[in-house]
């Protein structure tokens, strides 16, 4: 499995992701899961994928190849796109395209093949935006209300983020949020793991600050157990 | 759906179930998913269910039956089962009956129903034990190294037990422990819903003290507060 959190500030996006695969149990497998289009100052665009490795390579390959072709157009290349939704749509239909061919070629052995995304970014002029795909290509947006978007295993991490995300939460604060909602689900699901990719895109910046943080990383370390210790700490002075 | 966990201490067993039911999103009811079988001082055994309603209490329906027939036996009731082994294996040999029964008639409509079930208790003289059955009626059983387990909707809450639930911890603190791993769920699945049902059973004494937690109960929205408050303070001094 996988998980990847998106988040949408006031101040900017920031995006995290894990990069363990598995088919099965006994086969587990280190990929990026992020990925990022950029012209640093005219547009960043970030995809997040999850589920069947094969829908999401070739999705993103796919992806690329339209934007390296001679008659590359706005319809058809993110890179050209002239918004964040027409992004979302051509990544959506391509999803789509993929996903049905790959599960058509599975048909016979009765096996599923899907894939989930998480797209953000912003053009020049344009506004940040930040969506999640879902595999028959229609999406759904991140608003005010609801600043963050969550694909993979969401659930162990969402009772952290439900608690302190707002759309005025400071870029530190939202990377530590998303950092911390990774902990808890790092811990409680083996199917997710180090190491991660972190990227932060402020806004109006078009141009993204990633960082890998590696299995071990001491400052990751110290958070996660700085804040199991404060959990352990709230337990004890909590009472009912 | 529903949130059931059930915690095995060396001090005895700390049960917790929600009450709410839905076909849909829009059919939502209240129902007990805790039953007690008790002859106190003698034996008491705790099921706990999540599932199809209709498997659910057509099991807990028939498991009664059967202790009430006049030929019931070892083999056949809950109270006359030699061991907590023995009581387990009757309850999931009927929910697996049930089950499959239901699944058969409804196989024209293609409809799925399953269930799965806690079940706690200690008879006099034998050891107090804890078992998670599934569906098909097998089950497992609560260890030293694992001493919770959770049906229904458990990833939200199972972060806080995977930090502070041990053998030693005491009964207590296990309680808010569920209490806490519940209230996460809360927030975050709206499948999930109060009133509460929390049951303690120390070991050796083979009675059950239960208690209702309602709507708007005064301690349980003091303790969730509380636990926020902790959370966002925690947060705050947690540095990446």
């Amino acid at each position: 499995m996988t998980y990847c959190v998106g988040l949408k500030l006031n101040e900017g996006l920031v995006l995290l992701s894990d990069t363990r695969t598995n088919a099965g149990l006994d086969n587990i497998s280190t990929y990026r899961k992020m990925f990022f289009f950029e012209k640093p100052g005219e547009r960043i665009i970030t995809i997040m994928t999850a589920g069947s490795l094969s829908v999401t390579q070739t999705t993103i390959a796919r992806l690329q190849e339209a934007i390296d072709l001679p008659e590359a157009d706005e319809t058809t290349s993110i890179m050209r796109a002239q918004t964040m939704l027409q992004v979302a749509t051509i990544i959506g239909n391509t999803l789509n395209r993929t996903r049905r061919e790959i599960v058509e070629q599975c048909r016979e052995l009765n096996q599923q093949a899907s894939a989930s995304m998480i797209v953000g970014g912003q053009r020049a002029g344009g506004e940040m935006r930040l969506f999640l795909i879902y595999p028959e290509g229609n999406f759904i947006e991140a608003t005010e209300d609801t600043p963050f978007l969550q694909i993979g295993e969401h659930k162990y991490g969402k009772p952290i983020l439900d608690r302190v995300v707002r759309p005025d939460t400071s870029l530190d604060d939202a990377q530590k949020a998303a950092l911390l909602s990774m902990d808890s689900t790092l811990r409680s699901n083996l199917s997710v793991g180090m190491p991660l990719d972190l990227a932060v895109i402020r806004k109006d910046d078009c141009r993204v600050s990633h960082r890998r943080i590696a299995e071990g990383d001491p400052a990751f370390m110290a958070m996660s157990a700085a804040w199991s210790a404060a959990l352990r700490d709230s337990f004890v002075k909590v009472t009912i």
